[in-house]
């Protein structure tokens, strides 16, 4: 099913998670509501919109909830359904949670888009979730100017074992799990710069879920003080999040921070997305990277699709635990530690 | 927060549940798909993209879990959000659970619409939530070229207490709870030829949430056989559904069917959508409905955003269960019965 006659990112204006409201639009927002009372259950609301939500069930059982959808980074529908299931099911991983069902969010256009390009985008999301053994439970569809596909993703966690955001302690060393640089390859193959057998890597990334606790024996699952996936805010806003709500600060060495093939070289052609824009103003108050070139600056502002997942891991299980990562995530690597809280939230040299 | 300058409905070209795709196309697409294997935790899959799934957690408790969004049918932002929030619940409430975490659905023009009509929206949601408690857990946003706003919910139910839609029995007698007409209202409103204030009693329609369990003691609610919601495909679509899930014939009186203020005149003047059509398409072999006039039938074809539950009841119980229901929903009423299967799934005279 891997015929797609029609260019999807040619059908819409911007593509995967860059087209995410941008973080500072979004807090002007939700300001301005008033949200329903939370209840004792609600271990983690999260800040809204951002993260997975996290409902005590039981003394031994949490339900971590979340949703993502959004429209095509890549041409193949098939392929692309696949990074929009891997996308949906990171933020479940990021809690170190393990996903149960799925529905699937759906909108596309009936009149311009073939029904086997949509059975296509489905066919990718169900083969993925059929490796991670998750049935697809229902959905809703709707008819729509462009498609936008994604997933709402129930799993389940142990309630005295999720992976917050909060709990970054000092000494941690922080891991990143994939490379950099979905947002500027994504780019390049919309304006046809690229095709997508040469950014290869950077699809086999996004495809890849974001599993890593069965790769841990339970120690080492322990060792994980805080975890966040790294999508459309990009490295730096996702880190700030994290580093804001441990109240630490994380030190970066950019050198050490793992790039997609070929990321560096489309950023230097200026193949930019708003969001590239977005999350530097997103983060400006809170970070110092004044010691960094222009390129590494714009690669740590790159909105990512199906990113990695930070994670802040006691320094003496660290070595363990990426090497049981690496495994499976071969580009995976120490990229900085966590030390007491500084002005700045993030510093990067 | 009432004030909207722009008018919403004049944003999109079709608005509320009359914008899902439709049910024979759905169809189409889904029977190419290979979905994931299933389990036995999965007590119920629903059709696909149809009703909600119910997941059992353990003896004592399953999750009922659903999603629901679509394009504004009202131009006031905040009773939009309402009528958004009470639709994705009512899915809930079809299967006999109690609503228990939230997760917002939204995408919109940030360049088109303002924060403040977007906050309106979700104050909308967020108000009708605090009515029921429960809370807003997360969400996603998208930047779109139309806004779209809904929720998917998580439900707890007892795994033998579920209203499914396949358990209606010889006998049994149907009840449906508000009045059909909003897919023609919305559509006459939408057009500028009614003003929101004359489509009162619909737009109240539209944002009462179906709670049922709680008007009704437990000897009562085990009186209720089968359930489903009414929404886009009408009350012939999904009656038909719930008739052929049970392997029964549905008899319905036209004359019973409440019907709000104005529907039949706006139908009569022409105010339709394309899921008239469609939904005259999906139901027209399974349907006999010959003795009516054409106006009756556009109505049962009337695609009902936030509709009201059809109910299959023990006859025996019938009476008080309807009393019970007429302290919240004044137009609930008798619409027909459940007889043996016949060569029609639905018989309306």
């Amino acid at each position: 099913m891997e015929s797609t006659p029609v260019k999807l990112t040619q059908t819409v204006q911007k593509g995967g998670c860059a087209a995410k409201v941008s973080a500072i639009e979004l807090r002007k927002i939700l300001s301005q509501v008033q949200f329903p009372p939370t209840n004792s259950s609600l271990l983690v609301d999260g800040s809204l919109f951002d993260d997975a939500a996290i409902f005590k069930v039981n003394d031994q059982l949490a339900l971590v909830q979340t949703l993502d959808f959004f429209t095509p980074i890549l041409d193949s529908a098939y392929t692309f359904g696949k990074v929009a299931c891997a996308n949906a099911l990171s933020d479940v991983y990021a809690m170190g949670g393990t996903p149960q069902t799925a529905m699937a969010i759906l909108a596309f256009p009936t009149a311009t888009l073939s029904n086997e390009i949509i059975a296509e985008v489905l066919q990718g999301a169900c083969d993925l979730l059929a490796e991670v053994n998750v049935p697809l439970v229902g959905g809703h569809s709707i008819d729509d100017d462009t498609l936008k596909f994604g997933l709402s993703v129930t799993g389940y966690v142990h309630p005295e074992k999720i992976w917050s955001n909060n709990k970054a302690q000092i000494g941690d060393l922080l891991i990143l799990t994939k490379g950099l640089g979905t947002g500027t390859l994504t780019a390049a193959l919309k304006r046809g710069e690229v095709s997508e057998s040469e950014i290869s890597e950077a699809i086999a990334s996004m495809t890849q879920v974001n599993a890593c606790i069965d790769l841990l024996r339970p120690e080492l699952a322990d060792a994980i003080h805080a975890a966040t996936d790294i999508t459309g805010f990009g490295l730096l806003g996702h880190g700030m999040q994290m580093a804001k709500a441990s109240h630490k600060t994380f030190f970066i060495n950019a050198s050490d921070v793992p790039v997609l093939p070929q990321a560096k070289s489309f950023l230097e052609k200026g193949f930019l997305t708003k969001a590239h824009r977005s999350n530097r103003d997103y983060v400006s108050d809170a970070v110092d990277i004044d010691q960094l070139d222009e390129i590494s600056k714009l690669l740590l502002f790159d909105p990512q699709t199906s990113g990695g997942l930070l994670l802040s891991v006691q320094k003496e299980k660290a070595e363990l635990v990426l090497a049981a990562l690496k495994t499976r995530f071969k580009s995976a690597a120490f990229i900085g530690q966590v030390v007491a809280a500084q002005t700045s939230a993030v510093v990067v040299k």
